[in-house]
């Protein structure tokens, strides 16, 4: 009988974050969950229950914390064999506007975090010699647009990143994916432009986490490296 | 009973065509395979044997053939929820050295084919509302390399259209995607490149059809519109 | 005392094309303006006055044509150091709208017409061993919007074709550049958006034709390949 | 009598720092040279003698050290007309040997650095409702290469950064460039480079200082964002 694969998702809230850990829960992965806010996180995976989602908090900018999220996870449930980067911060602001402070935040949280966590995945998938790591990029990965300098330097700084791993770890045996999100992700807040924009016109996270999925299953002679979803009816 | 889906591949060579239309008949989609040699693709069919898939012989830069081909699938059939565009031709040479003759050629099979087949598909799933447009596309759709004019010219072209379809067509509920191919497909002809690079190392096309067979399989809230393949050990 | 550089401008209208020959003109380089329309060239040669500037008559997509005019040049004025491709031709049609016949049209004349021209100059200079090659991109060059794939799909393919000569012809000396043009030209037609948009808001023909010398002065140790222009208050 | 101008440039070692502060210089501007290194700047600004150039040190990653140099500048010299950010730091490693202090030390000063010298620049031209902002970028902001992670990511970032101001400051007066600078300059180091690859086969930093001027020349209704620059020899 093959192992359970083992899965970890940085960045969890009620969103995307939550759909991935969901869906490889669903494929029978174990599974474990991270967020900054640990309380925030347990009612999370109270309220939605019945799935077998492990929790664990920690900051991704910190290399302690991360480190610590790794090895309790390969204590717990085993070495990672998908890790999933999705957290990320952002205050929208013109460049003059911004506080130097809140770049630097949404930087670490959002690019430093990203090598932390790249890291620690590679190490231990570059032993076994497979796995896969997914990044969430955003539209502001490939364009700075007016007010979201403090999103658009950290998505092309993690874009970067994940470009020099793809290309060093490739022949490790490890896959190293980028998806462009670009639109709106549903959630309660933003349930409304529904309603104006018509169905399935916001990022449906189940639908997302499927193309992470997908990413995931892809046999090594043909691996997507990066990828786009957008709603239908979204201008772009 | 839902009726059964049908696919057009346009394109249909023992590569990735084939692999294309084996896939679909698989997941139990009526198919049509078109490409310029009936003889060849006769032959093909034979060969491989045991797939429901219907042969049409139609130049794909013959807007006459490409209508023939689209009202006998439509007859046949039925219309199409799912057209594959993977048609090409390719003579490498140094810009001095091109045949402006091979230049338009190699353009009117790969890129004026994409507008015709495009068109006639686009046209159809415009009235039921949905269906899914996949353009074959190559590393030289993002990148003129020395040698490379008389691909990158079609490849960029069809890069052009498929952005301008997505964006003109998505509202009407059609997909279209364009798949960046960036390696060597295997076949027969450059299967001792496997012995130098190691197992896995060129495209196989049963995984890249697998790609092409998710885009299908999006829901709306979050399609694709582009996604690159490549071998694990494939430089980029 | 160093002979006169000699240029050839194709596409010359009334707006960037004649500002190009003129400011090569003003530069005392001798200057060859090409168009299709014979009548249009001599009245606009006429019209403004003062330069010398001699006019020929070519269809850019005749490879005919477009020999005739450089062995015109070559007897008339000399071997060009400096040429320059800047014709082009656009019918804005949504994809299931678009003539196949348009459709093929605009790309002979503004891709197409590319490759001979390029062909052409490139093989006087590669003789010697320096020149100039400028083709006019644009925004659709980078970008396939609605109603814009009858433009973006010569665009692509023309920065296709002077990237693959770039990287073919910059180690026999040849300078390939591509200047990506960003926003209305100004011109009689248009001048009404300046009242409601502002002083030099449009982009002035003059200022244009200052980037393409400029790139044509350029020593060889630090060629630029690819360069955008647009008005300070273009929204992009 | 028109007041002279005056340039600040960020980054002033003896390579292409140097250049553009003397080329500045040549055209009558005041010019400012900040370094980290208070003895290098001098030692370099007194073996090169003869220009008007004035020192400054500053560390870019410090709010305090770039605002403390702008008032000096201002009251010196008086509100800057250009300001080139050319400062940077680079280890080359690959991801999993990256120290992770040194990945925040690069992006601190290439890219943060970038967005304080940019902020200070801004405020004082946006009163003043013109002046010209240039970034020096470089091939790793388009492309996360292997081992190069730690300068595409401060690059990347500081791509995204000139995007977003470029957008932000344009209808205020303010030019905001990118050049982006692909491969080696030359320089005592890398001389023997040139006997292997053949005259002008290294970045001649007086040619690139050129191409940063023409960019401050460029009237508003005909500006340009991004720029790259190679030698002819380069292969890209």
């Amino acid at each position: 009988m093959p192992s359970r694969e083992t899965a970890i998702v940085f960045g969890v809230g009620p969103g995307l974050g939550w759909a991935l850990a969901r869906r490889f829960a669903t494929e029978n992965m174990q599974v474990a969950a991270i967020a900054r806010d640990e309380t925030k996180l347990n009612s999370l995976i109270q309220s939605e229950g019945g799935h077998d989602i492990r929790p664990y908090a920690a900051d991704v900018s910190s290399g302690d914390d991360v480190l610590r999220v790794f090895d309790g996870v390969d204590r717990d449930l085993g070495e990672p064999d998908l890790v999933v980067f999705n957290a990320g911060a952002f205050q929208k602001a013109n460049v003059l506007d911004i506080d130097p402070a809140d770049f630097e935040r949404c930087w670490r949280i959002g690019c430093l975090g990203g090598l932390l966590v790249g890291q620690a995945a590679a190490r231990r998938m570059a032993k076994r010699g497979h796995g896969t790591i997914i990044f969430s990029g955003a539209t502001a990965a490939l364009r700075g647009s007016a007010g979201f300098a403090n999103l658009a330097v950290p998505k092309f700084g993690l874009r970067a990143l994940a470009q020099s791993m793809a290309r060093e770890l490739g022949q490790q045996g490890i896959h190293v994916g980028f998806v462009i999100i670009d639109g709106q992700i549903e959630s309660e807040r933003y349930r409304h432009l529904i309603d104006e924009r018509g169905e399935d016109s916001l990022l449906a996270p189940d639908a997302i986490a499927e193309t992470y999925l997908q990413l995931h299953r892809q046999p090594r002679s043909a691996w997507s490296h990066e990828i786009d979803v957008r709603p239908w009816s979204e201008k772009f």
